[in-house]
């Protein structure tokens, strides 16, 4: 299916990667972009302790943070070369703590439109699913 | 509605104050605990430059890292004392761009049960709405 | 704060009225229209055993059918002559049983945007809150 | 990962086809249970201009109704022979108009926990994808 999606910006990935690094929290919270395939992206963060919440995990806002920005960038990769991204809205379900040397978000586009792309994501601490995500983003 | 909740603990608004304090990842962002009523709870973050994505707003991660803390505590304020909250899930809505010098959370419980608390929240940027949280917390 | 809505069609009403008699499932499920004011909008569906799930309470889909049309036209009050509304996403928690009389949802819009608007909604079994709705509509 | 789940009733599946005859809702909608497997559930209902919204299509409430009741079925699978079922919680994004000779949910449990268990659900049109969910079911 992932196969199926038409890129329309064969320099997708360039934009993508220059976009990242102007997303100042990111930088902040150590995160760090992986894969970047049509309709496909990773984010990883590592466990810091700056990080965590009141139990010693990582914060489920932070966990966001990279669900949110993998769903973004995982509809941008579609989108076309002048077009840019904006979240419209999303929703998380925290499936486990969110412990380990790693926490890895992965988005994959559900569905492509004109205006509006919906993802799905899952968050793993290490290889455990930790935390899932449905987005919907907005092409301007 | 509020003043018609039930308070288990007294002593909440220390609980709750002391548990802020353990969430490492506030004091990584600059956030600060303001009310806490019973069912209510408000969290303030600054704008800063290392917080922001790609336009230069407020990252929606980092919106969202203050309403949920904001909903998990409004719900704490209405749990035992011996107790423990956990997010099982939220939704949230982006509604306008966080720009602005503040960005405030302020969250209420919409339904508290015994296992279940559902709280819903809006973070204002400055005093203009930008993002709106419907979640669910767990009593432990 | 609702007074503020900016009206496109002084015919809003009547518009909303004439879209809600061509749902037919309204008609399948007994749903009336009840109020329809600038942002805002009222369902109601008596209760009938056929509309049940195994407790006997009104099933949770029935609830989403009336909560996601009301947001639909509380959005729709304040689109264009000439446009159309369809539903982008939405969040329902079950707060509840959804017992009594009559289940009434009441939606007001929470932010109206160009072209999507986000609206809330509650539905109440009686006078007691059950469920309670987040959606995000689009303007065609 | 299926297969991974533990069935603690091995009389499952009739547990959750005689609970399906008790939601009366199905009856008037037409709806009938298919795959009753370990975390896996299908219901389809078929296409009827009584179910329909304003544009001709199967309205969302409909299609919800649906999801729903498979992503509680799918939980159900995988509790105790003497437990029950409740919807805390799901989200839905519409992705294409609901049209085509029958609906069919098909629900997957993502996570299963003592007390809660996350699904997510997607509806196709004939064989296109519809609509999908992420929810979220408490066990009594």
């Amino acid at each position: 299916m992932k196969n199926s999606f038409e890129v329309r910006d064969p320099d997708f990935e360039r934009r993508v990667r220059v976009n990242f690094e102007q997303q100042r929290v990111m930088q902040l919270i150590g995160a760090k972009l992986g894969t970047v395939e049509p309709g496909v992206v990773e984010i990883t963060v590592p466990f810091r302790e700056d990080l965590t919440q009141q139990d010693g995990y990582i914060h489920a806002g932070i966990v966001t943070t990279i669900l949110d920005s993998a769903c973004g960038y995982a509809a941008y990769t579609l989108m076309p070369a002048d077009s840019s991204v904006l979240s419209v809205e999303f929703k998380v379900n925290l499936l486990a703590p969110a412990k380990g040397a790693t926490i890895t978000a992965r988005a994959e586009v559900k569905r492509s439109g004109r205006t509006l792309t919906v993802c799905s994501a899952d968050a793993f601490a290490d290889d455990s699913l930790c935390a899932t995500m449905l987005a919907t983003m907005i092409c301007r």
